[in-house]
């Protein structure tokens, strides 16, 4: 049974694992500081497939397949599989859940589609409900480039607090066996304090990560100081210090283990991403490709991810709506 | 615990009830044969909002407050809010659930919304995981034109086998508590036959609907006859003669038991809604609205409710990919 500790946050007491997992990306995912730890990394980002909508299905598909591959399952045992992608009707995922032909439940988390997949995935395996539940999430720099802002081709100028789209997937496999324990999680809910501007997601982001955060801790009696790691998706550099600030001001220091996936996947400088990465894949890829297997290794051993998500859409910004955020929390732990 | 049985199908052995439900509709829905059973009706379809998508809004926000009046609690007991939408980015909801602020799990099944957030709705009241789960989805046929199909001004024709989006949300209450229990659910795969008209929705996920059901009745060792009444989401008049015809091909006679809520909403030819009614707010509202209230008054004991939703986007159509259909089932008991 899962045990409702506090006011949201869920503790699993049944063993849930994370088996194995698989983070795929394209040549610029590559060059960045953890190119060398993903799984795959393909040069042509069209991967190519005739449209970048039918790219990202590809890189889910491969995701999917050496998460499977590294957790020695077949297809046919994953009971459910649970994601969503950023695209209109998360078409990414839709067509690569067609492709594995196995239950499926569509999500709709934007950015926080791991941690949301995650969540789900444990309770679900927590339960009883499913043996293997595989979560998966990408995104795909051009795909969202067309949809969320411009064309490429036209060449729009960005802003510093813009934030370039992780073209990446990442896909991890929820079990009863393997060395990293879902031990809780915590469901966040959408907060909102009035950001309009599409092109600074992490403002709009971070006070969802805090309240999260800010609940679990309470929910728990932990503080900062009692985990390893504290890893948010893809707030990037103006919402990781703004998270940090919210959380100062109200007495807690988080930046001893504080760090964001937005800021690990690119080299800024060199490689001109602005306020860092983005995106589905983002928090998906560097939890799959770095953190889940620095856990596997023993390297960390108590961690929270919590990825966070801006439920907007270009037409609710074009209607005058400020931008809600949402984030959902997993408390990780790793064997000794 | 939840009980797997048989490939895939999920037993409560936990009661898990559905404690109260509501919809909302607009004038067309009220002006519909199901018109008197909805808890409000909206004269005009704005809802007094400057958006389709606002109003859009507003129809689930009313649905919420309603189904919770019903069940004498307060929104803060809601544990987890599960929902989504067809727009883009699934923003009727997001808005929504920024409003009711409390933990929120997006999700994303096109037409199949209902079906899929009362399934994860009943695991996480069954496993523990909340105490009251709430379900909700809606559909507006102005928000959806103008995002799916034409700009309503534009005055598009349509083919016979369009269907007409239902101007509705529903929502319903999951808790341990209420008359009508849910037995058994069964997660749904993607099928895809290879339809691509994107006029002709029900041909697209009829085939998603037959294969859920399937699975459904070997899992169970049951036939249609073991049911009071079998209800599809909104497969309309084209998917629902295409259903019969699948489960007839393979021995099985579903038209003595079957229903469809595409063909309930609307009388077809006095409101010349084509094929029938279509859209998340379809099977939310009909079973919230109809057979909800139906069962809890015992004029059926013994239902299985399956919503099937077609997962793509005007892009996957225009870049030539047919259409994916997935089904998610209930199966729902009434105290006698």
């Amino acid at each position: 049974m899962a045990k409702r500790i506090g006011a949201g946050t869920i503790r699993l007491e049944t063993p849930v694992k994370i088996a194995a997992a698989a983070a795929v990306g394209s040549r610029k995912e590559k060059e960045g500081p953890l190119g060398p730890e993903f799984d795959q990394t393909i040069e042509d980002s069209s991967l190519g497939e005739k449209s970048w909508e039918k790219a990202e299905t590809k890189m889910q598909q491969l995701a999917v397949a050496i998460a499977l591959q590294k957790a020695q399952i077949t297809p046919d045992r994953v009971d459910v599989l649970l994601g969503g992608d950023l695209l209109n009707q998360c078409i990414a995922t839709a067509y690569a859940a067609r492709e594995l032909a196995r239950p499926f439940l569509g999500l709709y988390g934007a950015c926080s589609t791991m941690a949301e997949s995650l969540t789900l995935a444990a309770l679900l395996v927590e339960s009883g409900a499913a043996r293997n539940a595989l979560a998966v999430t990408s995104s795909h720099f051009c795909s969202s480039e067309r949809q969320f802002r411009f064309p490429l081709n036209y060449g729009g100028v960005r802003t510093p607090t813009a934030q370039h789209t992780a073209t990446a997937a990442g896909a991890a496999l929820v079990a009863p066996f393997g060395k990293i324990s879902i031990r809780e999680v915590c469901i966040g809910r959408v907060v909102d304090l009035g950001v309009t501007d599409p092109n600074n997601m992490g403002a709009a982001m971070a006070p969802a990560a805090w309240d999260t955060l800010c609940r679990f801790f309470a929910d728990t009696g932990t503080a900062p100081a009692d985990y390893d790691k504290i890893i948010t998706g893809d707030l990037a550099q103006v919402g990781s210090d703004l998270l940090v600030r919210l959380a100062a001001g109200e007495g807690c220091d988080l930046r001893p283990r504080y760090t964001d996936c937005g800021l690990m996947l690119y080299d800024r400088e060199s490689q001109k991403v602005d306020a860092g990465a983005s995106g589905c894949g983002c928090s998906a890829a560097v939890m799959c490709a770095h953190f889940f297997p620095a856990m596997q290794r023993g390297e960390y051993r108590n961690v929270l991810f919590l990825a966070t998500g801006a439920l907007m859409s270009p037409t609710a910004c074009q209607q005058g709506e400020s931008i809600p955020g949402v984030a959902h929390l997993l408390h990780l732990t790793a064997e000794g």
